[in-house]
């Protein structure tokens, strides 16, 4: 497949169905073309007409004298494809299809799509829709839309924005010019029958002039390229910030009905865009708190400690609640800082932090521009916010002490300015002093530039061992469904997942020497291809202590089993060596349909079966990675040693995750599913005791 | 003490320190009164002037010809007593003391801020401050403040807001200005030297011009006030809506340093909250969208199930994922709707829930509010949100067809309309719809209403219940400290608590013969006054099987207790039954410096180690009461039944809960803590097998 620059870049532009009435549909680009000066060459194409808004209007695309880079299609569904066979033989490398009527009206529209992304293909086009709004590119300004955004100004940017939605990303942009972010880029991609959102994301964060990437996103298809999207933002340093909806049940549930397709597992997504050291928002609003605040700090923070600088105590204590509840610090500021404060601000105040200067700094404005200077200059303090308010007759003197602020610190600092009036926040914007409207969006934004300058640290100093990952290809059992207990744990075993020793015995005799070989106590639990869960069918026995117990135990999970599954091949059991951990974990894989192979660790028990505490990473991964999974889970204490007992051997657990991890990657699609739980965890190791293994 | 009517609705002020700066501090507030029409008579106070504004200025307060019922006090600190003495020889009921200097001053501050309260409390004069902004009775005028938000209009409304921090509730009353809200009082409490944030809620809600009362608190004195102010506000039908800081510890040190007093335990302060009926918001932006939302409404939702109706489709997948967060439905319509649905929404739409009508409704405004009205009288769905963006040129006929919408439906709706113009949102509030700059503030607000339409439902049903909770008086034993294990056991066993049978023994040869009695298998545990936290020392033995075993766990506990506590007095051992449960949970009762006796119960282990799961409430509860806070645990799940065991009985669970709570208010503020850990549950009932108390 050929690049999208023609695309997102074009030299020329025909518009099919052209029409000089700019209000309509197939008028409005073409009118938007002209106001905002697009410089290449712009042929309308429409056979009723000679002339269209005072250009030379031709009766086809091949009718047109010279190349053509890009072609706007705004016919009827069924005259696209005909269009874009047209267009081909043209030689244009790229269409964008406003037309609607496709995937989104049921069978016969997607019958039409395929066709028409057929079409496409053969012909050598690529295609962006159908059913798109179209996209922009402000720095040249190519106005290939007819989204309402373009009604107004379409100022250029380092911002680039993509959507899966036109009507969302309409309002998204539009809130996004209203806080002074210039959107160089702004496309929707519509129905995806060719080009994907990931494809025109990794195209936009390419171009030099974009320092940040937003992206509104309703389900992937190409979780690989999303993963090089992400290496490569990471690479280029430009921070990534997204919005996916279909978090919940529901939400997919709302999802599929309106996509068509499922929105993924969206725990997977999630996993895949901490691994990348991308953002999620949790909407369109905080997703465009954190590309403000990215716009605005020429440095990233070097930790997680943040200077509150405020005129009112409660904003601070505000503020401190949720850094706390982010993960942020609010660390109480050296002595020296203190002293040197308690010289700056008045006696009413407070120095600690959060620092109050009260409202008295109206009366001597250096005491907030010494008080912000001096507690960026602490060694803990990371990163500042400024909290004000109203302050309508001081808007020139505080700008200007932010400027002055930041001629001076070196360290990234936010500004929330709580009812400022819309000359404040003009101010504000035209000097790129990011600008919130209260405490808990400011530190929500805070927290995501730091966790951003965290994962740049973290994935710089674990380059080189992402780069070593090459997981040896895994040869598995040719038999599709569950696999034999012992089969399963050679090749995890092999893999390196550490299991506790097991023997497989067709009767009790059998059972009793391997338990002898094994060492008292043991368990014993049934083996069957046709039981996935043992204990549901009465077929574990724990903590046996002699042979008299394993035959017993035999005897009775055979039963039990038995009368349980009438239907189930019995084979016999399986005799294991019992074994000791303070924690209970559970490690899975899973081959998801957009990620490929993925991995996954929570807590055994209530966390993951009730709170569904898991973090979950595409595999392989690295130690490092491992590590973040553990740090991700809530139950995350536990690890460290509850009610006295020693920590768990953290790094054993990242052994057996990354082990795990590889199995996957190498084993390929075919592994459907493995689940080790629990896996038991102590200050002396990890083991897996039980493992459950499926194949396609 | 006599009622605050004089200081919130008084019939003539004097100002002691006018100005007739109209900038100063001392001089804005008589300029306010002044241009914004006060009826009642002012009588400035100023030895240095004869007249001030244009009005005859007095030297003292006594030279004041006539009554007067407020008296606002702008001096310096140290003469703030002084004046009061004149205001009491004067008979003036109320004051208002601007001046600072008190009590945020350190030392010296805090005993001038202890003679000023004596004064008024000895002259009978009820006083707001010192160190406040003062406070607004917009109804009738009485601008008795220097906060700059009287800088603009104060236009009278049904909103009450009350607020502990000056330059916080100065910003948080201008945004509520901007988005309509029309302000009845604005009332700042200062260092609250004698009247507190409470009584002044108390006073605001109670009358009747006032609809729906804010609150911004930084920590409460009088817990009792506090659950006065939600049974007085859930009887008038008055929505509570408070944001507290001070909710995590980092936020707590800061409200400690910024208050000079501790916050109190948050999560009684959420229990309280939750008990009463009240609404506590994240932060001031969430609080205002609440407070807009209740004012907006006629009716309140009679069901958790919500309707969306968007022009995105991703838009009500967003929607949805939040409003499962939060616990609401978003249901599949029925059948018939649907059906109804489809002939007005285009193919490309939905007519599931959320309910896509696409941009088409610009063509035909029928099909927008054919879709709502159809949505809002499907049976399953209890309260509507429309999501719209942009729409400049459509304003009035989108305002024109929500009137219209309300009209034909009795159900409540909101509106979020994304990246709306100032025009837009201005007709949507002079119309009184409530409307949202995004569709998650809109599903957090709609998430608001439904909760408080359950908390009045339950609390109704509920009443007759709490009304009659008459806990009969507790005899505690004299002596303070640890509670010996069999007397705990008496007070708990007669107040209703289950417990397991325990006996107490000196030595083994007891120990056996009490478990004889008891029944094996038995536990043994270590006695002593000295040790609270048994396991810690080695003191428990468990599923003791024999006399032989019982024997070998006295001499082991006891040996064990020696050698971790060389002091402690060892009495003996309690030799208990073993007792069962599928559930763990932990029941502990406090005494709270706020709230007195409180009540907490939540699942043992993990979740209440880890995660700290749990829930609060002042003692005594109800069942329903105690069947709310079980709702109200994240592990709830848990008493579902997990991995196929039946449920719990709940039922159980809330009569322990209730006797626990019931033995708390009983016993008074001697019971410093009890706690019950664990409290095993099962289908069969519930027990406490281990149980600690300590008396003061």
């Amino acid at each position: 497949m050929r690049n999208i620059d023609a695309m997102l870049n074009p030299r020329s532009i025909a518009i099919v169905g052209a029409s000089s009435d700019g209000r309509k549909l197939n008028g409005r680009s073409l009118r938007f073309l002209l106001e905002k000066g697009y410089a290449g060459a712009i042929h309308p194409v429409n056979p009723k007409y000679d002339t269209v808004a005072g250009l030379p209007c031709h009766p086809d695309l091949e009718a047109i004298p010279g190349p053509v880079d890009l072609v706007i299609v705004a016919v009827p569904a069924r005259e696209v494809a005909t269009t874009l066979e047209s267009a081909g033989r043209k030689g244009i490398p790229a269409a964008i299809v406003f037309s609607s009527g496709f995937g989104e009206m049921g069978e016969d529209g997607r019958r039409l799509e395929r066709e028409v992304a057929e079409t496409a293909r053969r012909r050598g086009i690529r295609l962006c829709g159908p059913n798109t709004l179209g996209l922009i590119n402000a720095f040249e300004r190519v106005i290939a839309t007819f989204s309402q955004y373009a009604n107004g100004d379409t100022p250029a940017g380092p911002v680039g924005f993509v959507t899966q939605s036109g009507a969302f990303g309409t309002a998204i942009a539009a809130l996004a010019r209203r806080r002074g972010l210039g959107l160089g880029y702004f496309v929707n991609t519509g129905n995806e029958a060719d080009v994907d959102v990931v494809e025109v994301m990794r195209a936009v964060v390419a171009d030099p002039r974009i320092r940040v990437l937003a992206g509104y996103i309703e389900g992937l298809k190409d979780g690989p390229g999303f993963q090089r999207l992400a290496e490569e933002a990471m690479a280029a340093g430009k921070p990534v910030v997204l919005t996916k909806v279909g978090r919940t049940g529901a939400g997919a549930r709302a999802a599929a009905s309106h996509t068509g397709s499922l929105a993924g597992v969206d725990a997977v997504f999630d996993g895949a865009v901490r691994a990348g050291g991308m953002i999620r928002a949790r909407n369109e609003e905080h997703m465009l708190d954190i590309v403000e605040a990215f716009t605005g700090l020429d440095a990233l923070p070097a930790g997680r400690g943040l200077g509150l600088v405020t005129q009112s105590g409660g904003a601070g204590v505000l503020m401190a609640d949720r850094a706390e509840e982010l993960g942020l610090t609010v660390p109480v500021l050296a002595p020296e800082t203190q002293a040197a404060l308690a010289k700056v601000v008045p006696g009413f105040g407070a120095t600690g932090n959060p620092v109050d200067v009260t409202a008295q700094f109206l009366a001597d404005p250096d005491v907030l521009r010494e008080s912000v200077v001096l507690v960026l200059e602490d060694p803990q303090v990371h990163m500042g916010i400024i909290w004000l308010q109203l302050m309508e007759a001081h808007v020139d003197v505080l700008v200007g002490l932010f400027e002055e602020i930041r001629a001076r610190t070196s360290k990234p600092f936010l500004v929330c300015w709580v009812a400022a009036t819309d000359e404040a926040l003009t101010k504000c914007r035209e000097r790129n002093i990011p600008v919130f409207r209260g405490g808990e969006p400011a530190v929500d934004a805070a927290a995501a530039v730091i966790g951003y300058a965290e994962s740049r640290r973290r994935l710089a100093a674990d380059r080189p061992q992402r780069i070593a990952l090459a997981p040896p290809p895994v040869t598995l059992p040719e038999r599709a469904g569950l696999v034999p207990t012992l089969e399963a744990a050679r090749l995890l075993g092999d893999a390196g997942v550490p299991l506790t020793a097991a023997r497989f015995a067709r009767d009790p005799d059998e059972a009793v020497a391997a338990a002898q070989e094994l060492g008292f106590p043991v368990a014993v639990k049934i083996e069957s291809p046709d039981i996935a869960h043992k204990t549901e069918v009465g077929g574990v026995r724990l903590g046996l202590a002699d042979g008299a117990a394993v035959r017993d135990a035999v005897t009775a999970v055979m039963k039990s089993a038995r009368a349980h599954r009438p239907d189930a091949r019995i084979e016999g059991v399986v005799v294991q060596a019992m074994a000791q951990g303070d924690v209970e974990l559970v490690i899975g894989l899973k081959h998801d349909p957009v990620f490929g192979p993925v991995v996954m660790a929570g807590f055994g028990g209530v966390l993951v079966e009730v709170l569904k505490d898991v973090a979950v990473r595409p595999a392989p991964v690295t130690r490092v990675e491992a590590l973040g999974m553990l740090d991700e889970l809530r139950g995350k204490a536990l690890l460290a040693g509850v009610r006295g007992r020693p920590p768990v051997d953290r790094e054993a657990v990242a052994r057996l995750i990354c082990a795990a991890s590889a199995f996957a990657a190498g084993a390929g699609p075919r592994l459907t599913e493995v689940d080790l739980n629990p896996v038991l965890a102590g200050p002396a190791g990890v083991v897996a005791v039980d493992w459950l293994m499926v194949l396609d």
